[in-house]
């Protein structure tokens, strides 16, 4: 399987790593009671898959699988997670990088002069239109100054021989990157899709959650397509 | 894949529907923190698998996948299900064949006559010796005889109208074959076979979980190894 | 606590054990970001659960747990099961007695002259109206009689020596009641409930459905209801 | 019942919101198959508790619950969650404060002058000896002034009428508090202790871990010393 990648947002990027199954593994699953196994898809099969999802017969859907490799600020990691904890405990593997260690410099999420998003009018939560440039680009560059100030603070703290583990309180880690593997069934993909795709999500996580459906259709049009009707 | 099949008991088998993975799907995602994929297995991931399956460091094994298909007496599936309901919950697809549809004849789990094993002398639980084959067989004919009566009740029933799933109150169901998929992380299955390979547990299950294990071994035969010693 | 006990079917009964929280719980688990925590249900409260359980946000209901006794036929177990492993895991604790054990005399359910159902016209599944109670009477002796040579060949096959774990395949045990715990989430008894109070669901288990919400609305009538609309 | 606080670092805390069960609840789990209720915990009782902790037979435990309140850096609740997502799937209920709102002041961890840690010489993770007091001194200054300054820029931005999703992008969020509930069954919470109670577990969650276990312990005493033998 070539292991197809898309980038997102400043330095991200979301990695379809492996996948098991395809849109017929969900209708031979739904179709044990008859032993009727189908080799090829069929209108029926469609038809067969269209009723699961409406009618909300989920676990045909277990059946499938999707590993992914995600890089994206920590912000949305914390996001991701809750989604799986707090819902249905649909994911089965979560392995993430830690800065308990020292690997790899760290990298920041940086909005953009264009990017920063005013707050909504009519809710406490979520985004309304961008700002002005020139605002924005004051903001970035002071983000970017505070970053580094961080950076500066961590390198000194580890120099003077301070465990990782403690070091890190002085990296504004909300936009740090982290890497994590991912992988859930078809069911818990379009779960989160649902609820990610949505547009009182945070813009960050929207962008990922676009990127996992268009990896995710490529492998599963007909069920993500119903999944998500 | 080849969807290999290895037949089990009188009437029943298992089949390897699909996998997601292999040895080297464990490692990298033990790794995701140093950002090293490897692309070939080498005695260094071995030794990482090692360490992972000794130190009890189980969630790099969830990203490997595999899915079964199972036909099994009930008193199996029930053995099986428990199994997952009352541990840990690896376990993401289960979809089984129902007799409150009518869509295949009954089938039944008859031991042959040297196949009947004694009460064990000093548990509560489990399986002796077996008995002699003389009363073996007096034991598979009563057993033939009153399924026999069963079916034709069943029969009596539906034709009078009655719905099947009350009908199939006449049917001595234990030992009635029912067919299922499985998918289960890499973790789930071993965990599976660490128990139902244990001499105490049911022999009937004993020999379904074998064959699991010549399934699951011949796509991750160290992370097997290594998790079942 | 008092533990109430409420009968189902012929022999079997629902008891609530214990519970943790109550309506005020789900309302408190959503307020977290807030740091207010109520002490007192007020209508603001009631109007929060309304909005979490309309909008889908089911999190703060899993913070609420209850225990309760089951003592019902094999087949509305299995159906038990199957829900709870196909769906959502929401479920924590299931212990259930076994017959690899000899440790009480099998009890089995038989349908009274007046409650064998017909075969629905418009569906594979499910049952239509009751048949008439002449007919009924039939199967009901019937169903007696096999039971009781099902028990003697059972206790026969034991007095001979045979493990109690192959012994039973002489059981017809579909009706055969068996007795377990099943802890659960808020959400998970609701979503149980969502299912198994349909009309398409089996007779049997809608009976113990009916039962348990009873048990569960005496504690979180607000929840239980906003959940179940 | 009384909910029970515990202080913990310099401004968290653990706080025991409910229960649900007691040691009693785990014996009359495990003794279904036989119905048999105790009323009053027995050294027999005692004795199931051990045989059930060391065979590894978990399910009984799987009936009592725990729900806390925590309040701790965001740098131990990722570390809590990753063991919640990443072994068994034993929680049923996380909630927790976001700053995707803006409801109260952020508030950070930060050692005192002789709580700084030096990195240990043999291992990668973990942490050392403390460092010398006049060195913590100089980093616990350096600490407060860098929050300051991320606070600062961070009203700043708010102000500016920026979003608060993205604003907190100026915040070194790893020391930041959070709050959030947990709710979990007993077999949960003792394999949280036995994980975080390690002496290579972050010093910061071993202080928590170590409260977790007296709140548990006054109510499960025999449950939990048998689970974390």
């Amino acid at each position: 399987m070539e292991k197809k990648m898309i980038e997102v947002l400043d330095k991200g990027y979301v990695r379809l790593v492996d996948k098991m199954g395809n849109d017929l593994t969900v209708a031979n699953a739904a179709r044990v009671s008859y032993d009727k196994e189908s080799n090829e898809m069929s209108s029926k099969d469609e038809r067969l898959i269209k009723f699961l999802a409406s009618e909300g017969h989920t676990s045909p859907f277990r059946h499938a699988m999707l590993q992914f490799e995600v890089y994206a600020p920590l912000m949305v990691a914390r996001q991701w997670w809750k989604y799986v904890v707090g819902s249905d405990h649909v994911m089965d593997g979560w392995n993430e990088s830690s800065r308990r260690y020292v690997t790899e410099e760290p990298t920041f999420y940086v909005p953009k002069d264009d990017e920063w998003r005013s707050a909504p009018s009519n809710s406490k939560q979520g985004s309304g239109e961008p700002i002005e440039s020139k605002e924005g680009a004051y903001l970035t560059k002071k983000l970017l100054k505070y970053i580094e100030e961080g950076e500066k603070l961590y390198s000194e703290a580890l120099e003077m021989g301070i465990a990782a583990e403690q070091s890190r309180l002085f990296l504004p880690s909300y936009g740090m990157y982290v890497r994590w593997y991912w992988t859930s069934s078809l069911q818990g993909v379009a779960h989160f899709l649902s609820q990610r795709l949505e547009h009182d999500a945070q813009k960050e996580i929207q962008e990922y959650a676009k990127v996992v459906k268009i990896l995710a259709e490529e492998h599963f049009p007909v069920a993500i397509g119903e999944l998500l009707k």
